[in-house]
């Protein structure tokens, strides 16, 4: 039975042992922010960490503090913080450049693990930037090497002995769908293929153990969950037994054995090292790596604990106080099968998210119909989840949304 | 005849068109800042904006502020402060990722461009990082795909029709000594090779025209002598009779046409763009724009003309007041063959760097014997040059250098 009152859900607040993280984040008056799924809300030590690594590291360190900071570790140092997120060994991961180019540098150097299997499979829905980079890789490769990109229900079947890889994202970026990683490891496994996960949509919002999985690779998001802050540099996973095997196609500076030593020839570094590329940026890693102590004392199983009830709470509310109104569940209702977040579907979601939004409560919409809502576990209220409903509710019974200020224009795309 | 005197320097700042430029820099009480072509030194409104792009975009504005704050045209404005220092057009210039990737971007576009050419040509003393990428990208595509790296008076003879594209740093990292784009892409155009540039060490240093050399690409840093902070974004630069053409290996959402549709399918954008890839850190983006700002009214012309006085300058000066310590220019005598920076040679240039940097002369060594100053002309002083080998010219005489607290490691890399 979900408590749907303000009041029990205050009380919820109140008793809840992740309660105090809030105060960790500046979150802006009059607003009840569910896209942190999307872009993670700033830590409030993150404002601080800016004001440090710009006007002391970079302004009165300059070149020094390569050292004097410790620049130069800073992608291993962050990507240690990760790593219990994951499920990973600090020395399996690595933070460096955007998801894409990471999952660029994994897909080419997985394709060349296995030389003889020109084929990696992916869903049709999975995150576009993901089926973007998988399809410009073997465009630019061109035949026999293929994208078979496939529907969630027919993956077990397009996984062959042509197949290299199987890449996909956990969690669905529009219904939150989940996937149920360990089956689907050991499926493409059992076909002889790799499996490189894109945890982008549940790094930071519930557990996830890439060992006893036993994927192979993994990319994600340094900004939504993680709130490393907006184009925050992303993190890239590599299971042991593949570091002595596994080439980067991306071969920089960073990534050398002995990078300032400026030798002609490239020697990768030992481990995942090598899949560091250029120089990162050092501002953007230094928030990230402060961002990530807001994780400091979290117990994963409490933070998704916290996630499921909140979006249990959102989906029985929106039932119960907006119905009649047309809106559908599009995100599984069974919470194992569920990411932390929620979208129902309506032909004039567009009109009822801007009215929303209009309302100071922040979620997003994606086409052609979906109101997504994210609920971060370390900053999202029990209370915050019932005032958006009402909200909503309150928007969908004046029908405020149909006020023309929240017209879709033609040219959105 | 160059001045030498305290005196008459210091009336040559007086006189410096460019004098003003200093304060829009934060630079530390007590330091001279030789190594501008490593890390470019911190513009004061940078640090204003880091604020308030951390606290008020991100902080207040969240997910909201890609349309508010303009986020997402942030790559193509930034890239349009870029183009006149380059001597491009707006819509040629594009700022993501780092120089690394963006050079194995181009490279590998190079390639299909030049499907029966499978040779890359660079110098062998060429920037590490760009071997390093190119080396990379040969050894995973495999034969016949080759690297050839030949001596700088090689590189007429290395192409041949077997070339698809000559890649080449216009200024060298160590010695500063600069190649003659014009007729060295002209070279390669008449073998039918493409030029690709790496302008790292040129950009906000120099004047630079892509479009008068006939350049196909180029790439470089946003944060040496353009200032925009340690791992800032790197621009790229392809010619517009290119854009219909080249086609991106890294296909990421960024680079779509419609990248907000999240279409199933990738449609590159028009032009440029399309060389975008994931998110870049809007932080990092923020700060290089600002960084630019203090090339607001500058003439490149005045500012080549007195990066030439300043290194002509402590050319002359080491010459005289250094002379009897073994200290050999390393770097061009001819100003016009020389960039922004001078590099003299000693065995223990090293230990001798050392020593100057304790006394707040910041240079930089490079192996097995370089020590190397650069010489930004928007925040150097003439004065700063005499105070600089002055200090260089005590450390030799006192044999300062010679303490135990500025020996090499034997593990320094």
């Amino acid at each position: 039975m979900v408590v749907t009152s303000r009041a029990a859900l205050a009380a919820l607040d109140d008793a809840d042992p992740l309660a105090p993280c809030r105060a960790r984040f500046a979150l802006p008056d009059g607003v009840i922010y569910l896209d942190g799924n999307s872009l993670g809300a700033l830590p409030k030590a993150a404002a601080e960490r800016a004001a440090h690594v710009v006007g002391q590291e970079w302004g009165e360190g300059l070149i020094r503090s390569w050292n004097q900071a410790d620049w130069i570790n800073l992608p291993r140092r962050v990507a240690a913080k990760i790593a219990p997120l994951i499920g990973a060994r600090p020395d399996e991961v690595i933070v460096a450049d955007s998801t894409s180019i990471n999952l660029y540098k994994l897909l080419a150097a997985a394709l060349r693990l296995k030389p003889d299997r020109p084929v990696i499979v992916t869903e049709v829905d999975n995150f576009p930037t993901d089926l973007y980079v998988a399809e410009g890789l073997v465009r630019w490769l061109d035949a026999p090497f293929e994208l078979r990109a496939v529907e969630r229900n027919a993956l077990g079947a397009a996984l062959d002995d042509r197949v290299a890889v199987l890449t996909l994202t956990e969690i669905d970026y529009r219904t939150g769908e989940r996937h149920d990683m360990a089956a689907l490891t050991r499926a493409a496994h059992e076909k002889g293929a790799l499996v490189l996960w894109d945890l982008s949509h549940s790094a930071g919002a519930l557990p996830i153990d890439l060992e006893a999985v036993e994927a192979d690779f993994a990319v994600g998001c340094g900004y939504k969950y993680l709130n490393g802050g907006p184009g925050a540099p992303a993190f890239l996973y590599a299971a042991r037994r593949w570091h002595k095997t596994i080439e980067p196609v991306i071969a920089g500076w960073m990534g050398h054995a002995t990078p300032f030593a400026f030798g002609t020839d490239y020697v990768p570094a030992e481990g995942i090292g090598r899949f560091l590329t250029g120089t990162p940026s050092v501002i953007a890693l230094s928030l990230l790596d402060t961002a990530l102590d807001a994780f400091n004392g979290i117990d994963l199983r409490a933070l998704r604990a916290k996630s499921i009830a909140l979006t249990e709470t959102f989906i029985a509310l929106v039932e119960e106080r907006c119905s009649g109104h047309g809106l559908v569940l599009a995100s599984p209702r069974e919470a194992p099968s569920r990411g932390s977040q929620v979208a129902f579907r309506h032909e004039q979601g567009y009109q009822m998210m801007q009215a929303l939004i209009a309302r100071g409560v922040i979620g997003d919409f994606r086409a052609p119909d979906l109101m997504r809502f994210g609920f971060a576990p370390l900053y999202v209220r029990f209370a915050d989840v019932f005032d958006a409903v009402e909200a909503l509710a309150t928007i969908l019974e004046t029908g405020e949304w149909r006020e023309p200020r929240f017209a879709r224009l033609a040219t959105v795309t």
